[in-house]
């Protein structure tokens, strides 16, 4: 295990009606003026924007709204939003969204609460964030300590209305942050199992949830599942991958589609490339302790493993190729030299430009 | 899933050589003058205490010492504390050792930085402290969000000198604080598979560090589980049992034994005595997802678990009845009342006193 510092200061807030205690908590920080930040009016449909509101304005906080965040948020919104905060002496930022909207958010270091409305990012409770800037096509990653939310408000019946393709969506999101932490080294044997937790907890409730969407309990789980899979305790002592990651971020760059859907065709093809005999005993531990392969030779227990992978994802109901949403070779160089451009990719197991392009080639 | 509040405010530093992290981040708290509490000298010998006495030096911040501290912490130890903060006007308090020298000194609202010597109580990240009453001879468990360090320092070399029957007993509690969360209602799919992993990466490090005390690899597992296992991580949503630890604490408050002896002696029995046709199939998820039992049957897989625990204890050289270890039936009958004198015992089952004497009497 690697040293490491653990520094969590996200208070959670986690449950049905858990909204009520946003008023008191701006109030405890007393903060007089609040930028609003939200997605495309969803938010307006399921009543929790009034709901803030009315938080708001009991506790005579003054508030400054942005709405119109994109899934994919551009830098241009980020220079609109610092703007508002200067002209109107902007005290904390309240996020009211999915992962797009709390990483569009962080990106001033006003404190920010965030109230989720959508699974998948881990937004909640990290210091992460991705940004689009529209004239490169690029998506670049960024992150600080300092960019953690003061606290996060999860109610899973806000995402009772996700519809059917965005939890799919979300739940790849949440299976790649897992596998990019847990196929990396050195290994951890509390993190690695902590890891294989996240990974059965998104297998049993990613079916009820797509079936029932009103199941508060299976919402819950995906949700602080969502949560766990990406707050910094899965990757501990350890030196995370993130090719998939990185890989996808150039297709969602040039071709605007969703982060999760890119994430679960890259996946499995990912796996098949990298495989070796000297990995295989790490994809052999997944199959055994989380889908329960009971072959003895790594190798083979490998395969079967990724087998189930692939399995899984075309349950959810996701494309399966990148044929399928409009995506086609003619790119395949110009994107892995654009993902290597900036630093090394893969640390479970390097790739070089010819390996970035045959996993896309792959994915096709 | 219950709604629940999590708040971590607690900075961990973990691995080799940390302790140098030491006087930078007292100084990035203006600390000016600190209360050093520790043991019985083990971190003496170890050489421990020279590295922060020369941390705390270099940065020109004065030193009050409180040492001796038992292992079942006195009340009277906590009043000689009191008056040297207000004599030295302390305004931060160094715990160094085990889980006791930590919630001793976490009495006081004084902020605490915790080095922990000692895998076993989850003391560096928790708000919990026991303390014994010697006049009352009472063990009382108490605890408050405002007792949770502000730092841990967590190296893993530092339990390389804890005996083989100390380690044991560690391991023993740390196992005991999962069942304590694990057997619980509401179940929580995440919460719940996070502690089997907690309960497979001490099942797989117990051994290595038993036959090899100075493993760093595996010392660093099972210093990091006992963390996990009780920093409230396990138990949202949930509530906890807790019963095996109220019914330990009587004999460790009467007869002063070893916390994690009296736990390893009494949870097999506790299970056995609380198994029954409703909470069987909880029993058997635990045999089947942390001890690989494949009996289909409920019952048979549970009764199945309940031996293998007994079997794992028995493997760490830990007692197996309370008769090994000087303990006989004469306070039974009282031990029972004063346990449920403050409150009910058992959330997961509720026990009498009855419940409880009879549980005691398979354990002798």
């Amino acid at each position: 295990m690697n040293n490491f510092r653990l520094n969590m200061p996200t208070e959670i807030f986690f449950g049905k009606d858990q909204i009520e205690v946003l008023g008191k908590r701006l109030k405890n920080e007393n903060v007089k003026s609040v930028l609003l930040v939200y997605g495309k009016g969803s938010i307006k449909r399921s009543g929790l924007y009034d709901r803030i509101i009315s938080q708001l304005a009991e506790n005579l906080i003054k508030v400054t709204e942005l709405p119109g965040i994109d899934p994919n948020p551009r830098i241009s919104s980020v220079a609109k939003g610092a703007e508002l905060c200067r002209e109107n002496n902007v005290d904390f930022i309240i996020a009211a969204g999915a992962g797009s909207v709390i990483d569009k958010a962080g990106d001033k270091i006003i404190p920010l609460g965030a109230v989720l409305t959508m699974a998948g990012t881990g937004s909640e409770m990290n210091g992460g964030c991705v940004l689009t800037n529209e004239k490169t096509m690029e998506k670049l990653p960024t992150g600080s300590f300092r960019l953690k939310p003061k606290f996060s408000i999860l109610d899973p019946t806000y995402t009772f209305s996700v519809s059917k393709s965005q939890t799919a969506a979300g739940i790849a999101d949440i299976t790649s942050h897992v596998f990019e932490q847990y196929f990396s080294y050195p290994d951890a044997s509390l993190q690695d199992h902590m890891s294989e937790a996240v990974l059965k907890t998104v297998i049993e409730n990613a079916p009820v949830v797509l079936e029932e969407p009103e199941n508060y309990e299976a919402r819950a789980n995906i949700m602080w599942a969502g949560t766990i899979a990406l707050n910094d305790l899965l990757e501990l002592g350890k030196d995370g991958d993130w090719a998939t990651h990185l890989i996808e971020h150039e297709l969602s760059a040039k071709y605007d589609i969703t982060h999760g859907v890119g994430l679960a065709i890259l996946t499995p093809n990912w796996m098949k490339h990298v495989l070796d005999e000297k990995n295989c005993y790490k994809f052999a531990a997944y199959g055994r302790n989380v889908w329960g392969i009971t072959e003895k030779d790594d190798m083979k227990a490998a395969l079967q493993a990724i087998e189930k992978t692939s399995g899984f994802f075309r349950s959810l109901g996701l494309p399966q190729k990148l044929s399928e949403i409009g995506i086609d070779d003619s790119k395949f160089e110009e994107m892995a030299a654009s993902a290597l451009k900036n630093c090394p990719i893969g640390r479970f197991k390097p790739l070089s430009q010819e390996d970035i392009v045959e996993i896309y080639r792959m994915s096709l």
